[in-house]
């Protein structure tokens, strides 16, 4: 046998997630383990909480990472609120409104579906006729920013929907959070998840949630219990709740949550609405650049997340060979399509820590050295149509 | 607002867990992250099997970390092998058996209890007469290493009783892995969880599984659908599988798993073998200077987990100021009584890198200091007494 020390390459990652990670972040990671009922790591926590409460704009009390990664804050959202025979509508228009579905399911619930297509917003129209024709739903669930497509779906005009039909609203934040406007309170969102790979720039492994005071009232309420140990926020809470002895329920991931304490502190440090523009202003570089070798984006120009771009392969260009090259030659890891726009489109993100202008003026030289050699795009063209909009910022 | 860099302090973590560190795997979680499909992490998720299936002893493919706690592991065995109606024999002698019990429940099943005092182990004949009694029941389920007590039950005597009453057995390997012998294969094993922050010496947030041909069996023929999505096994497998395409399910904790990577090779580099002797030896130190102080271990010699000391905390002394003491004046954490026991013992681990000379006299020596001051223990003689013991071995 005899296995060797793993020494990853150190790439520039501009896909869907995991994006690349601030030195200071790593470092973090790197510090001294100590005990999840130390005192130290005890006041560590509620910075924490008080940081996660910035980063989502909110003063929900239950407000907390879930120590596993984004998956599990959705199934900690679904376990925690649905009891068997529970109605939820749920919004698809990408893949994470089916894993949506799925846990409803897994839930003993019932999953009203309210599908559109990938790369288009959800509805709120057909939202609204969902709502009307099933007034015994209790939730209304949709996926804020689809990573799969790219899109962002209008947040606050569907939890008003929600709540004006007596739904609840829960909100997957995944890739959203940190990089475009994420507003618990001022929308009214009751159940929210994220990822910290995402524009938090901190490593996978722990998805921050919040829930509002009702949303909290209806998990106080069950008269089930939760169908998840390990998720199960009555338990939890004892441990990250308001007030809480810190009792132990399970062992924290220390080491993981040093990392995100930090990566929040940077967005702090930044304060979250300029970090908000810094994403929308490298969005636009990137895409001038895109453009202006001949690429198009999937979708609409008003629906973009900034952070993730769908951008469409040109007729003939083999998908594989393009985004091999990419990482074998440049290190650069672009995103592949998902479910039915795998093959189709490229998703290059321009995620927190990543989203900066050299990465924009990299990713185009890449793809351009890249495309170019196939004929696919028109070459030499990208670079300088990017430095136009980033100068413009000077 | 305005939250600064979180820095811990450097303590000996001499617990129940998280274990003190070692440097190298902590410069590991810092190496830079890279994607979850990356040609590179990909070859290290295959080393990470064999490495896991070296700790285990097994040739199990279904062997590879959950990315979750040890909490989400244990979860990750019963949500898969279990469906709803199903009857398992649940052993419990401490904390984690009740916790297991709470899984059966969640999963739809029923729990018939076979119940030892805390600090005792498992008594085989009791646990065949409840399989006797119940030859419907499909599982057994014990903990093989009692963290709450520091009691070690006969797991090879308990799975043969369970076959041969064709059950499945269900182990709690949290705190056995890598400090005693766990022998997957040899003693048939159906499903095991471990931990990463006992005696692999890991940072928290990964569980290590294994299951055997069987129990694959079991999960492929299930009727129902895993209630949990995030731990269904017929999705996770689609990217840790065997002959697995390496297909995106959620995305996996990077830089943890670069930690767990790098603290199994530290023990594949030690010997297994040797390091369950480490463990032993430094067991025999502690002992013998807590014994000369006039404190006794709560478990009877015979069914002692070495990298686990439960110290009966002597009468009058108050528990929460002697463990105040040593964390603030000592930087030293050592564990609280859980649940019955409570108040009643220390719990002193001696796990994986904690797990050495050094330690031994530095625990004893502060203990002597702490308990010496409060006249509750002969002082200055217990560390003499260890390195009677750490000496013999030159």
């Amino acid at each position: 046998m005899a296995i060797k020390s793993f020494t990853p390459p150190q790439r520039t990652l501009m896909g869907p997630g995991p994006s690349d990670v601030s030195p200071r972040v790593l470092e973090a990671l790197a510090r001294p383990t100590i005990g999840h009922l130390d005192p130290a790591f005890v006041g560590m926590m509620d910075e924490m909480k008080q940081l996660l409460q910035y980063a989502f704009r909110t003063k929900n009390e239950l407000t907390f990472p879930v120590s596993a990664p984004g998956s599990a804050g959705m199934e900690t959202c679904f376990v925690n609120l649905l009891e068997p025979g529970d109605k939820v509508i749920v919004c698809q228009n990408g893949v994470f409104g089916g894993r949506m579905k799925e846990n409803v399911e897994r839930c003993g619930g019932t999953a009203v579906m309210v599908e559109d297509e990938w790369g288009k917003v959800v509805d709120p129209n057909k939202v609204e006729e969902a709502l009307k024709a099933n007034p015994d739903a209790k939730f209304l669930a949709f996926v804020h920013a689809e990573t799969s497509t790219g899109v962002q779906s209008d947040a606050k005009t569907l939890v008003e929907l929600a709540h004006q039909y007596d739904c609840l609203a829960i909100v997957d934040a995944v890739t959203s959070l940190g990089g475009t406007p994420v507003e618990v309170d001022a929308w009214g969102i009751d159940a929210i998840y994220s990822g910290t790979q995402k524009c938090l720039s901190a490593p996978p492994g722990l998805s921050p949630v919040s829930f509002s005071d009702r949303a909290a009232e209806v998990i106080k309420n069950r008269k089930t219990k939760v169908q998840s140990w390990f998720l199960d926020l009555s338990l939890v809470m004892g441990y990250w709740g308001p007030g809480a002895k810190r009792a132990y329920h399970h062992t924290a991931p220390i080491n993981n949550l040093y990392g995100l304490h930090e990566s929040l502190v940077i967005l702090q440090e930044e304060g979250i609405e300029n970090a908000w523009q810094r994403h929308a202003f490298h969005h636009q570089a990137l895409k001038a650049g895109l453009e202006a070798m001949g690429l198009s984006l999937l979708v609409n120009e008003a629906d973009r997340l900034p952070q993730l771009n769908a951008v469409v392969i040109p007729e003939g260009v083999d998908d594989a060979a393009v985004r091999g090259r990419l990482l074998q030659d440049f290190n650069l890891e672009i995103g592949a399509g998902l479910g039915t726009l795998a093959g189709k489109v490229w998703r290059i993100g321009l995620m927190g820590h990543a989203c900066n202008a050299n990465n924009v003026e990299y990713c185009l030289q890449s793809l351009d050295q890249v495309l170019g050699d196939m004929g696919a795009i028109e070459k030499g063209v990208a670079v300088a149509a990017a430095q136009t909009v980033l100068k413009s910022a000077a």
